[in-house]
Order: structure tokens, then C-alpha cells, then sequence
């Protein structure tokens, strides 16, 4: 692997800040080729060596630097991590002598805690939202009185996914209706969905790259087809247009994208989980 | 909400990079009433504005300064947010300069492209593992040769959405298989699931903990008894031994969590999305 430039996401707890951060900060240099990994749940001396000994390796067959992205909150630990000689990021340390200050009071330096203990009441939250979007997918269940959203769209514009996340990491009750042939030949929004207006979101995306998605699905049918999928596209953004449903394009967006724009478009202002 | 600290996320995109690190900092401070709020796509002089009325108003009210968790790149929007009064915590400018010097390349400050563009592979892996996710829940369908991972657990424990988490975060397939009570009477393994013991991963929960949540969902039932839960969670946790199936409690870890740990344990090294 010479050449590739490592980066390594080390962490006491799950690694999800330190790959977050890390993530976003790579994004933001082109052309270099980078080999990312996660560590996580460095919380002794024995894991922190075996770490810096893989940091080592890694500058070994490549001929770089690597980087490490460290969210390790025990000074021992991080001491042993920056002897292995990489450069060292610590997603937390810039911060938190500003909000001590702000806040008057010294951080809470606990091993894993960074995340924060479970809450019952948020984890509940979570699963039976997570169990609603299960319930209410596809058009499977279309009693949306408790839901919070309903994304529309044809099959495969990305509504399950986005109703899951939305449900794993906002605990917004999502339901999503698939809009179907006849939907979309009737040229006017499903009755059952006319008293929720306020909750509608449209999903669209490119008829192209929809032909593509449901090929793998079914290769060669009529549902993959690309005059069906440019026909289904059409009738569906032209029902958003004459509805006044807002809509946003899947092609091009990520799964966290849609997910947020959903939520600012129909001002729902929750906390991620 | 005089004494509340207000805190806010603000980003050119989702906001997703700013709250993570946001919440990973506040829980290391106790005893301190924070109030969050995300706010997402700000990509203009007049969001940026409207963001700037937002933070003075919630000055004005608590008494207290906010705190600004910022991921915004441009400048110029940069500055004005700054001209809240807030205390600015720029969660990519401490990393910047020592990234470009390793580099030897200067960042590219497009907005918005923190997280990235949509990768057509990546975005097919997910939606590819959680469709998976959902074909095999609750052991609906019970072949898994595909499968990257098999939780295995009492109903209730917690697998549906660590599966979900694990497929739209990760990529990774994951099936889940409920131990019934015929299975767990029948003291070993169930056939099934025995060619795919690697893959094998048993989600344990708390009796009372279950209890409370079986009981929300079918009161008073006889699966929702407390000597019930107690017998099923006694047999699966003897059975997880006897077939040495590692093995997680989820009362008090949350999804991230349990996913990380099932994904180290079982030696699965996945990039997060």
C-alpha cells in the first residue's frame, strides 16, 4: 500500500465521533489516496498498544505519516497513542478549555462517556419509531394519524432508507407511500393522503439512475424499464408540482441529506440521537 | 428559559459533523441545563442572518451566552455568525492548518461538500444491506448465507434496530433470529443456525428492562409476564454459553454501541457512512 496515507479513527468509545469528524475533514483535500480505519474501544493499556502498533505497521508498508483522529479521553492512553509518531488530531481537545471557561466548570474526563449514558425514555423513542417506519412502509399500513412525516414517491426513490434513519436517529414517526400505476394515472393525490397534507414529502430521482436501481431488482421487467421509469417519474413530479408537495431529488443526495432537508422543509426540529 | 445554555449546531449541510461532536462535548460537563437546536444548510447571507436573530433571541431569554458548534466553510457567513456574540467553536479550523502541512496541499473550501459527494457504490451497499436487514428480521427468512452477522436473541432484545443500524451506517448484512420458546427448550442451537456459528452474535437484555418493554407493547400478556421474560432470558443466556456465542447485554448501551461491539467482536472492519 505505498503511497496510500492512513488515517486512523481511535476511540474509547464506538469511534462514531471520531469517524464523523475525520470523515469531513478528509472530504475537504482531493486527489490523495486515504486508507481509513476504525479502533474502537481503546480504553486500556494492552488496546492502546496494539493500536499504536498497527499505526506503526501502517506507516511501514506506506511511506507516510498517518494520521490519527482521537477521541481517547485518558491522558495515559493518548501519551502511549502519540508515541507511535503519527500525527495526532484530538477531536475534543481544542474545545474544551474555551467551554470550560464559558461553562465554569472542568470537564468530566470518564472513559466511554462520551457518547453519554442511554436514556430510557430516548431509546424508547428510537425503537418504536424504528417499529412504526417497519409498520407503516411501503404502503403497508396507511393509517398516518401518528405519523410525523409520509414520504412519497415511486418505488425505489429511497424511501425506506431515509424513513429509517429518520426513525433510528431523530425518532420521527415516518411513513412512506409508494406511488403506484394507478396513483399516478389518476393525476391527483391518493384520497388517503389528502387529509395529511402537511406531512407529504416528495421523493423524485433521475428516471436513468432509477432504471439502474430496479434492474438489479428485477433485471429485464417491465418495472425497469426506462420509458417506464421516465413515464412514472413525470406523472409523479407533475402530482408534487399541482399539489404544492414539497419534493427533492434522491440522485444525487445522501441518505443524511435527504433526511435532514426533510426535517428542515417540514420544520421538524428534533435532536439526533 | 432563564439559566438554560443554549447551544446550537450550525452548518452549511446537515449538520450531522457539528451535533456529533456538539453532543460528545456537552456530556462531558454535569449538572448543566442545555437546551440544543440544529440548524441545518446554511448556505446564504439571509440563513446566516436568520441564524444570527435565532442565537441573540436565545441570549436575550436565557441570560446566558450560547455556544455555536459551527461547520459552516465560507468565510463571509462565518463572520457574520461570529457577530452573534456566541462562543464560536469551529469544529474544522483547529485541524486545518496541521492537515494542509501533512498534506502539503491546501483544503478545498467548497460548501456544503463536507460530507462529501454521494458515492453510487456506497449508496447501493446500503440500501442493498438494509433491504437484507429487512427480508431477514425476526427471522422472516432464515437463509443466511449472505449474511454478515446473525444477532440472536429473546424478541425484544434489541436486534431489529441494531441490524437497521448496522446495514444503513455500515454496509454490513445483518439477519436477526428470535429464540423462541420451542428453541430454547430444546436447549441447544437451533439446526439453522448452526453451519453459521461465526456469524453468530446473542443480544441479552435486563429481565425487569424487558418486562417494561414487552408490557408496552402487549399489556398483561403472558409474554409480557415477568417470570416469563426471567425463564427466556435465564435459557438464552445458557444457551449463548454453552455454544460460546459472545454476547452483549443491551440495557444499558445504545445502538451505536451494541453495533460497534458486535462489529469488533466478530472481526468486521466496514467504513461508516
Amino acid at each position: 500500500m505505498e503511497g496510500v496515507r492512513h488515517v486512523f479513527y481511535v476511540s474509547d468509545g464506538t469511534g462514531i465521533t471520531a469517524e464523523t469528524i475525520g470523515h469531513s475533514l478528509l472530504t475537504q483535500f482531493n486527489g490523495i489516496e486515504f486508507a481509513t480505519r476504525r479502533i474502537a474501544f481503546v480504553d486500556s493499556l494492552e488496546k492502546a498498544e496494539s493500536a499504536v502498533a498497527e499505526i506503526r505497521a501502517a506507516e511501514l508498508a506506506s511511506g507516510l505519516r498517518p494520521v490519527v483522529v482521537n477521541t481517547v479521553v485518558d491522558p495515559d492512553l493518548n501519551a502511549l497513542l502519540a508515541a507511535s509518531g503519527a500525527l495526532m488530531l484530538d477531536a475534543f481537545e481544542p474545545f474544551i478549555s474555551p467551554l470550560e471557561r464559558e461553562l465554569g466548570q472542568k470537564r468530566q474526563s470518564r472513559v466511554g462517556r462520551a457518547h453519554g449514558l442511554v436514556d430510557f425514555a430516548a431509546y424508547e423513542q428510537r425503537i418504536n419509531a424504528t417499529n412504526y417506519a417497519l409498520t407503516h412502509d411501503d404502503g403497508m399500513d396507511v393509517h398516518y394519524d401518528d405519523a410525523d412525516v409520509i414520504l412519497v414517491g415511486v418505488s425505489r426513490s429511497g424511501k425506506t432508507p431515509t424513513c429509517l434513519y429518520l426513525a433510528l436517529h431523530y425518532g420521527v414517526k415516518a411513513a412512506n407511500y409508494p406511488l403506484t400505476i394507478e396513483d399516478l394515472e389518476g393525476r391527483e393525490l391518493p384520497r388517503r393522503l389528502r387529509k395529511h397534507r402537511s406531512k407529504l414529502f416528495g421523493l423524485t430521482i433521475d428516471p436513468v439512475r432509477l432504471q439502474q436501481i430496479r434492474q438489479e431488482r428485477r433485471p429485464n421487467s417491465r418495472y425497469a424499464n426506462l420509458e417506464t421509469c421516465r413515464a412514472e417519474v413525470i406523472a409523479a413530479e407533475a402530482m408534487f408540482r399541482q399539489e404544492n408537495i414539497p419534493v427533492l431529488s434522491t440522485t444525487h443526495t445522501s441518505i443524511e441529506e435527504i433526511s435532514g432537508k426533510v426535517l428542515a422543509q417540514l420544520g421538524i426540529h428534533r435532536h439526533m440521537f
